[in-house]
């Protein structure tokens, strides 16, 4: 997946005008992409630098490094993984949000003080959404079932990337977001530790399980548990998709209700799509899996796909992928590489809605087709129109915890597609620009607003007394 | 427990010299006790303040309001208690360790340079000790079955005081702790649950679980984890109270393999510091239950008071506390309130060492027998000799963690006690100055070297590769 060696060189350089530029010329003539130069240190007869350089893989750079050891006045001191570095010491930290300098500072937030708090929590269990981390705090609960697209790593290879994603959830919607690694796999294990664990979250985050067993696991937490419980590799990429479809559906001038739809890909993923798709008012989507359309005439085994031929398809369409793409306006692929060509495209409808989100290879490549689809969007961020979680589940959760609210259900997930898809204005919205930038600071506030109004209307929000002012 | 009530008041005061003096001499009137005194907002004809007042309880808070609500030129705008202050929306957070600002960053930290660590950790599990949070971080524990000196309260209370320890350990030993408030009870319950959720710590730290469960959950713990698990209850408060006896005993001239040694209380605290006095060379040691001083020919019904009639009491003495007291060199309460008097204590050997630990009342009162006894230590911290857990658990940990230890032992214990007993230089060490401050920046790097060297030399220790250097 990420075979490209990323490093930070260190080179101690005799200090001579001229030296440096050759080592640039050497990079540069070697493939070497430069990004930053640093200056560590320097003397009279010496400079130490360090230079972030990227290249096509670990071959690569020793070819590089052979090189760089017989240019004269140059000394490779060492050489770092500029990932690795990036995660060492691991990449999140616990921190009090308030300075504690002396006595009188451990005496009201430890003992003796505390115990006031936890008296008052126990008479009143609401308490602990405002004076403990509950009223922000999310648990990222994976088994490592399925890590990115690398598969079945479990739990420990899962951390960093857990980790990764409680930064992102700082980061975009200042949510304390946490992760539990669960070294256990069988889905009713996984629901009792998650159940125990419970009490000081206000939200339960699903990553990375693999479907089937992250069906079961969502839909029995969601019943007993009192806060939400989200799995983002379905509900966050359909939220995702959806906004980005509505966008894709107004600039290449189509209604929601008529499109006709192609899905590849029954996983976690295509079910959680079809639904919110369905719950936007789309009307006509098949969905294929390896074996080609599902349909009601030939009920398949599992029960998510069994669900999936009993609620789409209603005119029993059989085929492979490429037969029932042919006429559709829109494909949407959650599944793997390179299922479909030039050609496929070419047969759809004029203008065609073409979302490839396999990662890292789509189902179709964008360059292949960028003259004859109306729009394209992917989930890899070098090409327009990233299909990317992170627009979503920080604003999801921003506004669940905003109101602290019981669980979070398809109409909050709707409306969270609808804000989404809004903060991309009438005037920047074209067909390379149908999704704003995770760094639009307005993404998570709006799609957060948007929730939490829909979880006030429907009741699913809580609302508390101000405790602290005792007159 | 705190039954006293510490509030910020904010008042509205006419701008008037002397307004502000007539307040304070109200609240001194009344028996209040004034902290800080903050200016909020000035105009020529109001003055906005916040005061810090410490009053008795709640009726005595009542009364002083409703006399200030009758001072002329004064309003009262609100009273908020500082304590729930300090706890309103929690008290600790998860942050970044660098920061995240653009694509690049992202990059680096998650998809995709993050499947690299992933696949790397995959391949070396103990890569996760370097490239993830696990080396670093230790889970809080509990069930909320003994919350401080509260009872059986449950895991939602439990939270703020374990959100409490968190910051300890991040403030005395830079430790990344995370409160596992778990919502269920049962021994093997409790076990699984922690087991499900190891692989992202270093560390275990069981919490305020009630005896006798917590000897069976920290026994079949550390059987099944290959990290650390460590019952502060247990093990914190032995390291602590040996400590503070190896200075006693120093004080008063005694040797500890001589001293005859009286302990009430046999429950996770006890049962753990006669283990850790009989390492450090205690010889004769009685202990007492609420029936009297438990002896091998009676044996008790509980495990684990039967591995103390087994292990202590040679001459089968029997009686009660006041009974055995009687001539002992040393008492160590772990109990109950007020369970001993002056009497008692005249009875003792001459300057006898007294630990009266029982919060917040101490088994005898220091006032009663500062005259009679050679050295006195409570668990309170408005006396002297304070017996603190935060001496203990943050140095332990920083030493275990840093050497990516196994397993946290006995004989690790006995070295962080006459570590932190040595932070009490010569000079320094006298009848009311026998533990260090928790506030001494010495203490948990003392500690936490000590522990490391034992580790080291019996074999708990890992050491790893640097992995970051690919050249």
């Amino acid at each position: 997946m990420s075979t490209f060696s990323n490093v930070v060189m260190k080179l101690k350089l005799i200090n001579r005008p001229g030296t440096l530029a050759k080592v640039l010329s050497v990079i540069a003539r070697e493939g070497g992409s430069l990004g930053a130069i640093d200056l560590i240190s320097a003397s009279p007869s010496h400079v130490t630098r360090e230079l972030m350089v990227k290249l096509r893989d670990r071959e690569h750079l020793e070819e590089l490094i052979g090189i760089l050891e017989i240019v004269p006045d140059v000394e490779v001191v060492s050489i770092a993984d500029r990932v690795f570095l990036k995660h060492t010491g691991g990449k999140i930290e616990i921190k009090p949000r308030r300075p504690v300098q002396n006595w009188e500072d451990l005496s009201l937030i430890y003992t003796p003080g505390v115990a006031g708090v936890s008296e008052a929590i126990y008479d009143k269990p609401d308490m602990a959404y405002k004076y403990t981390m509950k009223g922000n705090s999310v648990a990222i609960v994976t088994d490592g079932s399925s890590v990115l697209g690398l598969g079945d790593l479990g739990p420990a290879p899962a951390l960093p990337v857990m980790e990764g994603k409680a930064i992102l959830f700082k980061r975009f919607a200042n949510i304390d977001a946490f992760p539990l690694c669960l070294d256990v796999h069988e889905p009713r294990q996984i629901i009792e530790a998650v159940v125990a664990c419970a009490p000081a979250f206000g939200g339960i985050n699903l990553e990375d399980i693999a479907a089937p067993k992250c069906f079961e696991i969502e839909e029995k937490l969601s019943r007993r548990l009192d806060i939400p419980v989200f799995h983002d590799d379905q509900h966050g990429t359909a939220i995702v998709t959806l906004a980005g479809l509505i966008n894709a559906l107004k600039v290449t001038g189509r209604k929601m209700a008529d499109i006709q739809l192609v899905i590849s890909g029954a996983g976690a993923a295509g079910v959680s799509i079809i639904r919110l798709l369905k719950r936007a008012g789309a009307q006509n989507i098949i969905v294929c899996d390896r074996q080609g359309a599902i349909a009601r005439d030939n009920l398949p085994k599992h029960a998510h796909k069994r669900w999936i031929a009993e609620n789409t398809n209603k005119q029993r369409v059989h085929g492979s992928l490429k037969d029932v793409v042919a006429g559709a306006d829109v494909f949407i692929g959650v599944s793997g590489p390179n299922l479909l060509g030039r050609e496929d495209i070419l047969k759809m409808a004029k203008n065609p809605v073409v979302f490839a989100l396999a990662n890292p290879e789509p189902e179709v490549s964008p360059e292949d087709i960028h003259d004859i689809a109306g729009v394209i969007a992917t989930g890899r961020s070098d090409y327009p129109n990233q299909v990317n979680n992170a627009l979503a589940f920080p604003g999801v959760f921003r506004g669940a915890l905003d109101c602290h609210a019981k669980n979070i259900n398809g109409e909050m997930c709707l409306a969270a597609a609808h804000a989404l898809a809004g903060v991309v204005r009438e005037g920047q919205l074209c067909a390379e620009n149908i999704m704003p930038s995770v760094f639009n600071d307005n993404v998570a506030n709006t799609v957060a607003k948007a929730v939490k109004r829909v979880a006030g209307r429907m009741g699913v929000s809580r609302v508390f007394p101000n405790y602290e002012k005792v007159i």
